[in-house]
């Protein structure tokens, strides 16, 4: 029995979409399914406690910035990830790859792996397949990402496709070093906006026969229409017995969109940091509470709200917070955000249920304001 | 009825400690206790059930900051502190007084009130006894405090009579300011460092017949020996039947020469400002967490906390907090410090009910390091 493993429980008659169970030694959770990003070993703000009320199932770490600090030998000692920040359900941690390669003069790329100067101290360091996946077995992540190129764009087809076969050895070399049964690893797919690129990234990742697959390189600087036209033919070469995982998406227009093409797993650190900066997400569209219009108004920020921050505290109250720099108020905020984006999956994922998904994006296109 | 009385359940045997029980519109509370401080609506990074979790029965918040913002209006409108913040116990807040002469150049005396600058806009502001009292009849705290000057250290003998005598004279006009049934005035002991000054101050304040009085002017900058010379024919000139609250002081060893001379109420920024700032306080002394010697240390701050903090994580894992500037190592250590502090209350409230509070003044001077 692989670690991690996935449950078809219905499929969109109108869609790509489906609703499904992801199975892992820390847990199960329902997809599909938002994953609060947690970079240091916390979810900015957030107890544990709180994102368990709010029906967080999995939160997503990142390998370069705890690699860098405590580093993974204290986390390991600890006990792993779990442990070290006192989170049992699952965790997925990303591979540091698009952490190093974005750190543009500071790194340089070989075959064997990316030389880097850490961005806090300047100090030498290395990462490659092996010391990736070596990591993220330290961590004890439930879902280990395989350490890949995220390729910038634009790019031509040249770069992306010795990038995206580069990736794919890499893939490769992340599977041979997983030496544990009780770790899941996911390759990405690469290939950048070219469809033959991506095709052939998925046919290959499909012969690894890994327990899930994540669509790596969107949501970087292209347009939506051209993300969605990359991701119609890349999400249905994927096998459906797997879990479908779009890297760093988290705008609620682009959430319907993925799930319509039958995406399971999402993760971005949006709805985190406009909730630190003063911005709440609703059904329609976002509130900016610092704004003058909010000072009197002493209803929640959303009437049908069910999060902790909607059931005690009125906009006013929050405003005040927000203006006067109190971290009581990014909390509210952040608490909010999180949960509206969970609660957002779960009546998608009914209505993939009740066979009425084509209903929910349609209405929800109607109601949502994109700012 | 008053809006304030005070219950007095035992009095040590051999010093002025005492344990009682203070009444407020807003539930009851055991003393000695001390006050967490939520100078804007808010006890920095922490929610009211979390200041619940650990005991707190009253906070303290400040006029000043919250007659500039939100502004007292806003707050009653919203009705009152209390609805405002999410917070039904009860809420001592304080006059203005000690912010607003702090102000220096900012600010210009006369008998009828302080004009000032606010220090966020320089925008001209005026609080008076009556301004004050209004504000904060407005805020509705349970526990009003009267519009004095808190007297600088050092200040010459005529200085401080003179303030002493203006104190008194504000303290009666704050006294008629009060039209309100459930919200009780407590005067505050002023005179610097002079005996005859205090000794008149208090018998004035006493023929006003408070509900409660508190010491002001200590802390300051004096010696600490100073102040328990102070304290000691200050404290014990004071009615048994009514609280008495040392203002400003919140270090574990103050607390206890407080206690033994017979305070029943205490407030202070110390421990959610060192808190915020990587420092624990324990039984032992101050832990700095961000010190080396934590990095593997995989114990609690203090096994013998039962705080939220204590019970699920380590020492290297709220240093790592710390180390990243994560907000949630901020929560921790606030948590840990104000749980600590009122467990500490709690722990000389028992002694003194056992009379064996001698032993525990004892106890605590053999074990506790000042640093
Ligand atoms: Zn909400
Ligand atoms: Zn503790």
């Amino acid at each position: 029995m692989p670690a991690i493993t996935y449950e078809l429980i219905k499929r969109c008659s109108q869609t790509g979409a489906r609703a499904g169970i992801i199975h892992t030694p820390h847990g199960s959770f329902e997809t599909p399914i938002f994953m609060p990003v947690g970079t240091q070993a916390t979810v900015k703000t957030l107890s544990p406690e709180e994102l368990k009320e709010m029906g967080a199932g999995i939160i997503l770490s990142n390998t370069y910035h705890l690699f860098l600090r405590p580093g993974a030998d204290l986390i390991r000692e600890a006990g792993g990830l779990h442990s070290f920040m006192h989170w049992d359900r699952a965790i997925l941690t990303d591979s540091g790859g698009f952490q190093v390669f974005s750190l543009g003069d500071l790194r340089k790329i070989s075959e064997d792996g990316v030389a880097f100067r850490s961005h806090i101290d300047g100090s030498k360091k290395f990462l490659s397949p092996e010391i990736a996946t070596k990591v993220q077995m330290d961590l004890g992540s439930d879902i280990i990402m395989a350490f890949d190129e995220c390729i910038p764009y634009p790019a031509d087809h040249d770069y992306a496709k010795k990038s995206t076969e580069r990736t794919l050895r890499w893939a490769r070399r992340c599977k041979d070093a997983l030496v544990t049964d009780n770790q899941g690893l996911f390759g990405i797919v690469q290939g950048g906006i070219y469809e033959d690129l991506r095709r052939v990234c998925v046919d290959e990742l499909i012969d690894m026969d890994l327990p899930g697959y994540a669509i790596g390189g969107l949501s970087v600087g292209e347009p939506k229409k051209l993300m969605y036209e990359v991701l119609d033919y890349t999400a249905s070469a994927l096998p459906a017995n797997k879990p479908r995982y779009l890297m760093g998406v988290g705008t609620p227009d682009c959430l319907v969109e993925g799930v319509k093409r039958g995406i399971d797993m999402f993760d971005c650190v949006f709805p985190t940091r406009v909730g630190r900066n003063g911005t709440a997400m609703t059904w329609n569209g976002r509130l900016i509470i610092k704004n003058a219009e909010f000072e009197h108004d002493f209803h929640p920020i959303d009437e049908n709200c069910s999060c902790y921050a909607c059931r005690n505290y009125s906009r006013a109250y929050i405003r005040h917070l927000v203006r006067v720099n109190e971290i009581f108020g990014m909390r509210l905020l952040t608490i909010h955000n999180l949960h509206f984006l969970i609660d957002f999956m779960r009546k998608m994922r009914q209505a993939i249920i009740e066979d009425r998904f084509g209903e929910f994006y349609n209405e929800f296109a109607a109601k949502y304001v994109l700012k």
